[in-house]
């Protein structure tokens, strides 16, 4: 059977089974709702491949542009397909393509970059202004059961490894990144501020990478019991105590000042109480990106030499984090998964994300 | 002649023509008024020397103290003697001192760190949380004609080297730490924001490293034209421009996007425009310390990669800046010196210093 | 009860019934004698502390001054106290400690630097001139009932850590030193060459740090077996194997070239295959000394970009190695004692590490 | 007029003149000989452009492909095209090319990698597996009237540049690398072992990286006057020093131990001398390749935490090397050129770099 395609692609080497079910995708309007609508079977071009997607996390900041409709200067101003954290199955190589074939299990690093420009260039891939990220504006995503995907952001995980294993390499590429970022050594002191998926993806790594010792701060405890299952002692902050008063309690907390806060909230309280926190030279890491304007306390960081670095996504991270899930360096990183919805449920998937009483760490979308 | 002493040392190898000089010293009070007053000649402890002062800048920061009152946290409680950037000759030995001999002439590294802390044994004595920093409260300083100081912090200048050179060490090393806080690469393209003193001697630093381009700005025209004479070029900045448009003109003028911005001034504007001037993956280095809490565009910087580090003072520098200068290394720096007074007419070196219409740089009190 | 000394402190406090027992030390002559000889109580200078010492392990140069009374320039010229892996408690302490009392339990940091050289103050002080370090000539060692020592150089370990895991810090910092040396990073593919006991160490060190995947080397698949008790991948090599084919069977074994090899045997061939397993752009790190003088493949190194960096004892390591200890980051640390025998059977722990039938990984000498 | 060529191609806008003219090029024999023969203006495949060569420098790895037929394992097996210092004008564009047009003028970076491996992504792309070097066995290289190369690889230059310094920034960026990969600080000691080219270029680097002092070494005094000329200091050293001997007179004639030796010899002698003259806690840079084996004093370098860190060719360099010569960071560069000739007189270009008495530094082959 063959599928002519627009491009002049054809997808003839197609499973036809495969093509008879429906390509269901996640949209996201502007006005903050969300709905599943069937899409064609994608075309696959030369240097691609099409996946058939078979776990696919949600992501905090898709919460985010559902509800909010942009993230900074990014918005949601046309309906698009969400979903960057996937892993699937090959069903289709493109013409160029060596590397893949039919059958292969790989999971997908959204980003795909230029390699072309300086940054590509540097080996920071991850600041090519020429990227194309799945399920963020204007790209369409992965939440889909068939989607087209350049086969060099591709990469094999073994046989041995689940899909749903395999669609956590992004998140926890996210913590990787901002590991190497920081520069932990054996025996750092590290603050993870945040419990959430970003928090524990980045204590994960962090542990992994020998910080120690580790303290989780977060306004809600029941975020801090889900961390104690992967072991980490946590603290519980309060909006009412101001930043100095927190940063003595962290301190206290940890039994010694840390070194390094991966700051996983965005918040400008968390943010200064950390500054404050720090020992006399240490760092504070913003993971991902945090309101568009924070106050900070310059004076007192410049009289201490304290560092604020950012850590933005991630680049080279996916054979490693592959490598490091399957032997088991970061630990449980399954128990993560607390949901698992079909993708014909997608909408409730993202509807239990937002249902503080069902005390999600993540939610996933899966399809055989 | 012997001067007994309280600590039970004694001056008896001091040359009695200098006990005969007065020990006229330059005091500061809480209330913003500067005076001067005669001192008794300094006891030696063992460990120190004592120092007939020949040359010393006044810093920034001294008129700080004197109109403000305090920087940050640290207040003019009680009336102190200023004074932190000096050279000058030594004429009095501690007992236990082996590697300094009367006539010796040498720069004083004002911040006597305690050599025993954490930091210290780490080589970040700089941020000794026991440092005792001459001409800051509540340490009187060096603006006298004779003060004791640990020998340990006493560096020896070359012969040919004058007292004015030796006393602008203590500025040249604000700018010779922050250029190694910020790892200058040959070829790195950088703004210095701020072209005042401590503007200069981090753009003579950075030179020196090997920036290049480099682009020095200024809200002042007039200070512009005195970096030109070091063969700066300049932008003059104007508050009218928003961040962003600023970015755009400084990101104009270099011909491209600087990858480190050493602020000088700790104006929020300027700090805010160095975020959006700097190359994706860049660095803002605050000198010294700025305004004490300061809004940054945290979520751009985020998705950029870009890092606020921080620099304060110095440690283990003098040698070092002592055989830069020495070598030609940074240029002229002798050129920073503007004005040049008696110690007997120091409260004028002041008023020099805050009459716009002098353009004074650096502004020394010498004494022979 | 008072016992005067020789320079005027007094063991006053001293418990009269530890008096009464023999300070008996293992003494090693210059023609690779060891014997027994009892010592009078120390003297406790005003910044140290006598400590009764309770655990000490047998070190390979402890073994190499015995068997060939030198390594490298340093011979053993007369005869000397050996030991420098030692924890003990606290029985006597001089007039100017401050941080320490009568029982305290502490580890014993053998390389007493001087706190004053240029090494010093950059933090480096494992590389300080005028170190006296226990148990390496021209100095005596920790391996007798009573030693003082300068309390700066006596770290407090936890009342739950057996002296035992106390005399172990010694050993771990080398690995870690060596660790941090590296700059490992989460992920990074690491050969540790030679499954001795440092080589066991920088294992555990690079483990704890996040290396993966490792695999250890050794000639003796005794050895191996041994690290495969602490969960390490092994290899065994043979010398019969050119520098290129061994490069190529770790290469299989692993699964990947690794990036930085961890060289804890001093061989030029395993130094030479290293060379040539690293991937383009990987170090080899020599973990202590090796041979004097070693041939090295520098025209493929430079092709390569393959660097060889040192790493020297270790600096500022006792307090986070012990931390890190007490948390289980190393993992089981304690199995790597094997044997243990009392102070007064020193001579037959020795024996027992040159006993290959007794497969001895860490001997220690153990006192009640 | 159209030329029609192999690969589809054509020529179609290329200046008729310039067809005229021959193409001549200098060729290498496995046996030993150099000749000139005339080539088939060139191709130009739809990413190059075809190049007018002005300027060529000739190098030392030339004159030994010359002289023994290879460098390590790098044999001259057939006959090829030498040259890889070049800069010229754009003749011909290829079709896909945007960056660049017929007249501009451009300085040729000779290592075409593959921009898809690990290495290239990593940013480290000197050490790309897959790179086509020019004028490196088995690729041809520029020494030739036209060449084509690829458009990535081709760097404009300003109009005020000469091609003569154009196509010193092939060499220049040896030495930038170098002083990259040593992370070279303000006012860091630095020994330059060898004043030839290299050496020379290292040592620009070194000083406009901010190196002080410098220090060159050679065995002939000729080429230290040379160095002379560019303001370097210069150590004859001997051949009858041993390496000990050398080190010490190494620091004196410095006044300190070098914190970097930028080894340009490869010599055994010299590298050994080197090792020793560090302070503790130095590295020696090996600069290009050395001998295929070298002994070094491992043991000594393990005591004191020396490293052998090695630089090969460059990446990303050309356009902040052509920054820096525009700007006159690097100093007269221009007077490394002693010796310039015609392309039709090539191989007397390459008798004078093999004639002592010539005492060349960079001899060159131009062409209007």
């Amino acid at each position: 059977m063959t599928l002519s395609n627009g491009n002049g692609h054809s997808n003839e080497n197609v499973d036809p089974a495969l093509l008879r079910r429906p390509n269901i995708a996640l949209w996201v309007t502007k006005d903050h709702k969300i709905y599943q609508k069937q899409e064609a079977f994608p075309d696959c071009p030369p240097d691609s491949c099409v996946i058939h997607v078979k776990a696919t996390g949600i992501c905090g900041s898709e919460i985010h542009f559902w509800k909010h409709g942009r993230i900074g200067d990014c918005c949601v101003t046309h309906d698009i397909i969400l979903g960057h954290e996937s892993a699937g199955q090959v069903v289709a190589v493109g013409a160029n393509v060596r590397n893949l074939s039919i059958g292969d299990r790989v999971s997908i690093e959204p980003g795909v970059a230029c390699w072309e420009c300086d940054m590509c260039i540097r080996g920071r891939y991850n600041l090519c202004p020429n990227v194309v990220f799945s399920g963020t504006p204007p790209s369409d995503g992965t939440m889909r059961r068939f989607v087209a995907h350049p086969a060099r952001f591709l990469h094999r995980i073994p046989d041995e490894m689940s899909y749903a294993l395999g669609a956590l390499v992004e998140p926890l590429s996210v913590g990787y990144n901002a590991v190497l970022r920081a520069k932990i050594y054996l025996g750092m002191p590290v603050v993870i501020a945040g419990a959430g998926p970003i928090g524990l993806a980045a204590a994960l790594s962090a542990r992994a990478a020998g910080a120690s010792p580790i303290l989780i701060t977060d306004l809600e405890e029941s975020k801090l019991a889900q961390a104690a299952v992967f072991g980490f002692a946590g603290l519980a902050v309060s909006t009412e105590w101001d930043r100095k008063d927190t940063a003595a309690r962290i301190r206290q907390a940890m039994g010694c000042a840390p070194q390094l806060v991966l700051e996983c909230t965005g918040s400008p309280a968390s943010i200064n109480s950390a500054c404050y926190a720090l020992e006399d030279g240490g760092t504070l890491l913003q993971v991902g990106c945090g309101k568009p304007d924070v106050e900070l306390p310059l004076m007192s960081m410049g009289f201490r030499e304290i560092n604020v670095i950012t850590s933005f996504r991630y680049q080279q991270s996916w054979p490693v984090v592959i490598r490091l899930i399957q032997a088991g360096v970061f630990g449980d990183v399954g128990a993560m998964i607390t949901h698992t919805l079909p993708l014909e449920r997608a909408i409730d998937a993202f509807e239990t994300c937002v249902d503080r009483s069902a005390r999600a760490i993540k939610v996933q979308i899966v399809d055989e």
